[in-house]
This record gives C-alpha cells, structure tokens and sequence, in this order.
C-alpha cells in the first residue's frame, strides 16, 4: 500500500533548511496536510477484519514478529497501514524493535544483525524504507528526504487484534524485554545504544560550553546477557555535517537514520568514565492507530499512546489504550536502554529490544464500573502503583484541529502537561477507586507524586503516580 | 523587637477582601513596601555576634528549642530577628515545630499541649503571636489582621550559628523527625494533621463537583508511636466563613491560625475510608535569613531555602544552603507528616513535628573542589541520592526587585523551575562530579529525574534527583 500526499508543495526555493517544525510546509500547503482531515490518497487499507480473525483459536497462540525492512513503519502513524500480523486477544507476541539511532554507530548497531541491515538499507540507488516521517514523500518541505523526518521511530507492526472496536480497552502487558545484542562479532555479548543531545532537547539553547549551540552523540554499551543492571558510556562525538546516500547534507539531526561516516567526527573515548547508568529497559512508543487523522508524526504522544518516553513501561507494566480504529493497530518501537524523567537532551539511551507481549481486549460494554471506565488516555499499571500520563494536550489531534501536527511543536508547556495530568489522576480515583472529588484532590496532594515525563516530544508529557499500597484492599 | 512598616497605606475602604496577592497593597504603598529593599524601621537586629559564640566549646551540646509563642515567628523570616538559640557547628538541637493548621482541629491539635496553646492563644483582648505574614501590622491591606498572612508558617527559631558568615554553606543534618502527640488525653497515643485543599491551589479553579469553588479540610490521623508507617483520614469539612477572635470574618481561608468553629462545619466521617497514605515526616520549611529584603514573607521559597516542600528533606537528610547573613539565622517549621510531589491542593498533611538536627559550616574558602563549591542554591543530600531544587525564579527576591513578594504569586510556571533546576543539576555535575557539559547533559537525559516539587507556594518547584549509585566509586 501506497500513499500519496495529495497537496504537493512546489518547487524547492521555499525549502528553508531550518531546525524546527513544518511550519512553512503547513502554509504552503494549506489546511489539511496533516492533522485531523488531513487529505491522503490511500490505495488500501484495514477496513474488514483479516482473515485470520474468522475462527478463534481454543488456546492463545505465541507469535513472533521481526523487525526488518517489511515489518516496520518509520516516523509514522496510520490506521490505513496493513497489519503485520493478526492476534486474538490472549496471543503472545514476541515482537522485536529497532532503535532509530542505530546509524550513529553502525558497526556496533547495524551491521552483521540481518533485520537491521534491511531497515537501515540506504544507497544511492535504493533506500529500504523510504518513508521516515509524515511529511511529503517528494521532500518538498526542507528536502530532508522521504517523509521529512517529521517522525522519528522505526516502528513494528502495526498488529491487529481481532475483535478490538473504537470504543474497547486495549491491554498490553509487557512480559518481557531483553536487549538486542550487537551483531557485530568484535562486539559479541553486548548491546549498544545512543544518546543524542540534539537540537530539539530542553538544554539546546541554554548552554555555557563552546561551540553553542552543538549536538552530540554518546554511544552507551550495554551487557547484552541481562546480568549488569547499568550501562556505561564508550565514547562521544559532535556532530558534524554528514552527507546522505542520497546526497542530502544534514546539518544537524533532522531526519532519522542517517548514516554517521566515523571518519569525518572526533570520538572522544573516556567520557563518563565511571559512572554507571541504572538500565530501564522500556518502549518509549507503544500506539494504536489514531482515529483522528490519516498519517500522523510518530512523536508527540497522545490519547492513542505513542511515544510517552516513560521509563516504567518495561517489563511487568501494563498499559490499557482507548482503541479508536477496528483492530486496533498495536505498533512498538523507539525502545530505550534508560531514560531520566525529562528526557532533557531529546533522547534516552535509544538501543535496540525484543519484547514479549500479550494483548486482551476490554469491551466497551464491560467497561462501566471497572478501573477502564470512561477511558480516553493511556494508562500505566505497573506491580506497585497506577501512572496516568498528563500531555500539554490530552488529544492534540483533536484539540487543535487541521494544523495540529505542525501547531503541537509551538504549544506545549509542563504547566498544560501538569494540569491534564491532575485531571486524568482525578478521574481515575473518582472512577476506578470511586472516591468523590474531595477526596480525590486531598490524597493527591498528600499522597501522589507528579514528575516530568519528557519535555521533548512536542507534546510534552507530566506523569502522576498513585502507590497501590494506598489501597490496602485492592492488594491484599 | 518590633517592626513598623513604614509606609502605611490608609483607610479601609480599599481594602478589597480578595483571594490572592497583595497587589493592591503594594499599588497603594509603592515599591518598598516588601521585596528587596523593603523600608522597615526595626528596633533591634542581630548585628553582633552573640556572646554564647565567644567561647567554642570543647564538646558539642545538645540543645533544646521548644516552640512556644516566644520562640516562633509566624509568616516571615528576617535577617534582624533576635536569635532564640546560639549554638556553636557541631551542636545538635531538639526542635520543635508547630502546623500552622492546627487550629483546623484544635481539639485534636491545640487542647492540651502548652507549647501549641501559647502559640494559638488568641482572644478578644490578647493574641500572643500577633504578626502573622510579613503584610502591615495594621492589616490595612485586606483587613485579615496583623502581617495579613502574607506568609502563613509557625517558624521556630531563629538559631544563630557561630562563625557562619555569608558566603559560607551551611549544613543541617536531620538526624530524626517524630510526630508531636496530641495533647488531648482523649486522643492519647495519636497525632493529628490538616489538609487544606484551599483557594491557592492548584485544583481550585477546576473543580467539576458543586458548590465550586469551595475549600475542604481533611484531618488525618497518624500513630504518635512511629509504629505505623500511614496516616488515615479521619473526617472533612467544607469551609464555611469563620469569625476570628478580632472579629473578622474570614470567608476563605486567608490568614493562618483561624480557630475553626467545629459548630459552624459539617463533618464528614468515613472518608477516604481504608485509604493508607504512606507517612513521609519532613520539615516543609527550612530556611535561613535572607540577605536581599528585611521581612520576608515564608511562602515562596529561594536561594535561601524556606518554603521547598520537598518530602524528601526528612530524617537522615542533609541539607546545604548558602549563608546570606551572621549567624546564618536557621528557623524551621512548617512540619509535614506526608505529601506528594506537586502538593496539588495547597498543603500536605499538616503536623506537628520534633526532630533533631545537627548543624555544620562549610567555610567558604574550604569550598572550592568539593560538591559544594559555588553552591548558590539548597541541596539536599540523602542516603541515596544528591537533589537539586530549581524554582521559577532561583533568587526572586533579587530577580524581581522592589515588588518581588507580590510579582511572584503571577509569574511562576513550571516551565521556568524545570529550566532553573536543569541548570542547577548541570552546575551540580560540573562541579561536585568534575563532568563536561556534554557528559552533564547526556547523563541528565539518561539518568536523572526531574519532579514537581509543588505547584503552591508562589515561586513554584521542580526538583532534579541524582541517584548515588551512578557513582559507585565515590560510595564504595
């Protein structure tokens, strides 16, 4: 399945080579690029339930879903996209993700790991996955390449699981992530990932150091047998300008997967030297489609999920999404080694993982009178305690209409993200713990805890703990 | 000692009762009134060091301040305010520290217990502690009564440290924090505390239950023994207008230390029933003097510490500020039995509380290459972790100027103290922990976590929390 952008921009004169948003592309091309109503030609699309739905298997099945050039989606959302797989709901799934900054170092990321070979396939002559980002295929906006880079994570999936309706409660629960070892044989038994601080990070404009502004890499190494709970860094390096197989130079980090040629930056080994990062292996995205427009920007986080970039969701967490299209169109991805609340230079420890999976599905009729009921945001459970996620808007797409998608990139504030998070949290005690609304602001300031999820991902996300141990009864 | 403000404004008639700040005071006053700068004329001050300083002793002390209504200050810090103890580095010292919200339940929190008595005696003809707030002593801004509660904690103190000079640091090590049981042999065994989801929090203009808005105390119940780690609730009410002593009818809950008329008040048993909050002790202000205006009103904390309403700052915390006067001029109070990060509704659980601190001075020449070289800032060390505390506006009284105590209460957003407390972590990392601003950076987004301190106290919180273990050469 292809898609076309039907409002093509023109001609490459207005292609400003700028940091930032798509600001220039929305006017040029009007209302409806992106964002809700967005006008996309669509030669396909999941409209019927997959075959594999028909009949239901008497026992969950446990299904294995690689991630190579045929199984993802990079920088993008879609409920038109065609699953990947079918699961019924119980199945398990062991689902591999690829991280986006597996190009900062190749050797170490990429090469001799056969999906990542296919994903990462880029030369002049042919590029594997082309579209990376919603933006217009032809580039037309900033010529960075296909998709513009507005969106970021190479995704796998989309999965459908049968019977899931707008309206249901997906359930995800992680069973389990492990790392994804480096295929390289010089680098047998560990697992690597990259941290950017880049352009779009908190830091960017308010640094003391020279050169001002810069960005730059940190390559972390991961033991990738599970038995050290900490990662360390190996070397890092500024960026410098690299120069596409395409040909596209990038100035800075504008479009994901570009290939960093070693021989142009300065590894500066030794950095960190000591210093043990506790790993908190997670998926910065787990989505369903989004109802609310046709192809959406995989990185601002919203009432469908996506990329929450909260450390908790890793193994043993449960997350429940609102569905808002029939099959619900699970996709992962942008899976991280670590990640500090805040996420202040614009990325975690961004490293390759395989997950486990399995899926339920929550009917909307058996919804009322459950800790589900009336849930329109993505909910975290983990073994001690209830997370809601806060967004500076609860459903961007939704609230800021035609121009949502380029708008959410100049709106966000913690305060915003602060206050949907004290609304989600009130309706979640006043609901799943059926306290009155007294009640509920009382224990929040007495006993929940508020901190910044990130402050990087256009919408930016505050998130609200409530301790199970509160509630003696519902543990005992 | 006895202040006069010297600019007076006159008559009544614009003393609009409003819920908020005192910007009609300040319009009618002028700048001076508060803030850097404020025109006082003090009768006394502690300008010499006390005699008790001039013999060191060979062995430290143990002392004990009571809290009594000669021993607090309520609502206000001030570099000139007469010390209640001197004691020499190394000297540890019982404190006591009394809720300001005690009288929400004087039975339970008052009655009985002589220290909180003298404190709260409060009649038609004698109010033992009159200056409440750092407001007028004639309350000629909004009638409240003295001080107008511009500020609102019982403040035990100050102590004068010897040989603390600004410039130096000086370190108050928690040792132990207990509850102070009621005084009430009806309530033998068991301690008290108040929540008070009231008119500054951050809920109260977004309530969805009827009447709106309204405030709400919650008293809670704690085990005086320690031998429970949760508070319960007991009951709640809706504050209805309550007439003070004076005879001034408070129709929200404007100046602190109001005796409630439990006559007046619906109480609600059987709330939050089952509900366990995990009790977290700490001071919620800890503060020495602050060098840039004379009175200061105790909400919004600082460079000088005060007000942080960090949970974390409990037993077996360390905490560091920078000196800003002689003596250093400690007090502490505003003790809490349990809150959670943000203290969404205005106030944690409010409860009197005992602990016992040593107390330490870093010369300032001593500083330099060790963590608390340019310390500008309080920090907080624990068993675990080291915590930076960003705020809105890190030295408002500085930043702000002449009419910084009023221009505070508009101007915070989470957004700035995210953007203080980032750059203090990095100053934190760059100095204690000798890294570059890049490795600072990468690790802030890798491995430190940032929270909403609270969201309340006029100059807003956001704290940043380093875990030890990332340095496991420095604590092996």
């Amino acid at each position: 399945m292809a898609y076309e952008v039907s409002n093509k921009t023109t001609g490459r004169e207005t292609m400003t080579r700028m940091v930032g948003t798509a600001c220039d592309w929305l006017r040029a091309c009007g209302a409806g690029c992106l964002g809700a109503g967005a006008v996309i030609a669509s030669t396909g699309g999941a409209t019927a339930a997959p075959a594999a739905c028909d009949a239901t298997p008497e026992t969950a099945r446990h299904h294995h879903l690689p991630a190579n050039d045929g199984t993802v989606h990079w920088g993008w959302l879609s409920k038109s996209l065609e699953p990947e797989l079918t699961v019924h709901p119980g199945d398990l799934v062991t689902v591999e993700t690829l991280t986006h900054h597996a190009n900062d170092d190749a050797s170490r990321m990429v090469q001799g790991d056969p999906g990542a070979e296919s994903v990462y396939a880029w030369t002049a002559d042919k590029k594997n996955v082309d579209r990376r980002g919603a933006g217009p295929m032809d580039a037309s906006v900033f010529g960075r390449g296909a998709g513009e880079g507005f969106g970021v994570h190479i995704l796998t999936g989309p999965i459908y699981v049968c019977g899931a309706e707008p309206g249901d409660v997906l359930e995800v629960r992680i069973l389990d992530v492990r790392p994804r070892p480096s295929g390289n044989p010089e680098h047998a038994g560990k697992s690597f990932g990259s941290n950017a601080a880049a352009w779009w990070g908190y830091h960017y404009n308010d640094m003391i150091e020279e050169p001002k502004p810069r960005e730059v890499i940190t390559i972390y190494e991961i033991d990738a047998t599970g038995a050290l709970d900490w990662a360390k860094a190996v070397y890092n390096f500024r960026w410098v300008p690299q120069t596409d197989p395409s040909g596209v130079v990038h100035e800075t980090i504008d479009y994901p997967g570009v290939p960093v040629d070693h021989g142009l930056v300065e590894e500066n080994h030794g950095v960190l030297e000591g210093v043990r990062v506790p790993i908190r292996p997670h998926f910065g995205v787990i989505a369903v489609a989004p109802a609310e427009a046709e192809i959406v920007d995989s990185v601002p986080p919203s009432s469908f999920g996506g990329n929450i970039d909260d450390w908790r969701i890793g193994k043993g967490a449960t997350m429940y999404y609102p569905i808002g299209v029939e099959g619900a169109l699970l996709s992962l991805g942008d899976p991280h080694a670590a990640q500090g609340d805040s996420e202040l230079a614009g990325t975690a420890i961004e490293m390759s993982l395989t997950g486990i999976i399995q899926v339920q599905v929550h009917d909307r009729e058996d919804l009322p009178g459950t800790a589900l009921e009336d849930l329109a945001y993505p909910l975290l459970e983990t073994e001690d305690a209830w997370v809601v996620h806060g967004f500076s808007f609860a459903n961007y797409l939704e609230e800021l209409g035609a121009t949502a998608q380029q708008d959410i990139y100049e709106q966000s504030s913690i305060d915003k993200a602060m206050r949907d998070a004290f609304r989600k949290m009130r309706h979640f005690l006043m609901t799943a713990k059926d306290l009155s609304e007294d009640e509920a602001i009382s224990l929040m300031s007495v006993g929940v805890d508020f901190g910044i999820t990130q402050v990087v991902d256009g919408n930016w996300g505050v998130q609200g703990t409530l301790e199970k141990s509160l509630f003696p009864a519902d543990t005992d």
